[in-house]
């Protein structure tokens, strides 16, 4: 199956000039969304995996689904103040300004193994901020995983070097 | 395994007097989120089951779980001006205003099977807004399943009436 025909091309969107790759027409085709997760659990074979972390809110969507294929926990990369709990944040850069991303501060335990999974891979900064937050928890980070890398267009590895990364679909 | 334990109970959150049910401690539990899901599944026993629809964002964690549990496909209902391409949407009564939830147009085809999954069922307001997006485009809603259902403060299945409804955990 190609999975690179599931997904839509929406030119303009969401500024002129963006050719944006819209992930939810492969999300909402039972094979292919099935394929998508199946290959993500492929591409981990021989890992140990006790979490799989997503950030939100699309990065939920594949995670939760990785995260019941692999028999593992799952875990929400959150917002600030949408955690009900004592929580770890991280801040991150954007274009313009600054975002942040927290977790509980008792969602990973030390010594975890963590999959970090998200749709899109583009300049790599929610992933990171991700992985910074696994760590500050003690967690271990063995792999981060996409549906998209946009690889023509942004060098979202540069950040995540050293890190186990891979994408089911590059463009 | 008794999942009502993996609830974690959080008085004054988020407004004094209210005890707040989080269900992430439930997700990150590796037999927990598999229980969850399977036992969402075993009470669609029977039915065809073509898309899950999950409300943003904590629908999605579920809702993606079990689209790819029963190789179904997932479409994500989401906040307006989220989703990239033309969306039909539908509005609804909070305690003060409105809120409004929007698939895409194409999400999901006349006459297809569709299953409405959520974390909480409290006032009815999400998950009835989701039912009526997949019947304006033209779906059956086959069921809606929920994690939790606070049953003692809220009258949640009354506008759900008709429906097939339950929930894994009764509070």
């Amino acid at each position: 199956m190609e999975l690179k025909e599931l997904v839509r091309n929406i030119p303009d969107f969401p500024i002129p000039g963006v050719l944006f790759r819209d992930v939810t027409t492969l999300m909402k085709d039972p094979a292919g969304f099935s394929e998508l997760i199946d290959s993500v659990v492929r591409s981990l074979e021989g890992k140990q995996v006790d979490i799989v972390v997503g950030p939100e809110a699309r990065g939920f969507v594949m995670g939760a689904a990785l995260a019941y294929a692999m028999k593992a926990g799952f875990v929400l990369a959150r917002k600030p103040g949408k955690l009900p709990c004592d929580t770890i944040s991280y801040e991150y850069a954007l274009e313009y300004g600054t975002d942040s991303l927290e977790i509980h501060k008792d969602a990973i335990k030390p010594g975890m193994k963590v999959v970090i999974v998200d749709d899109l891979l583009a300049t790599g900064g929610t992933a990171l901020a991700c992985a910074k937050l696994v760590e500050q928890a003690g967690g271990e980070v063995v792999a981060l995983r996409f549906a998209i890398e946009l690889s023509s267009e942004f060098d979202g590895r540069a950040p995540l070097k050293g890190y186990d990364v891979d994408a089911v679909i590059s463009y």
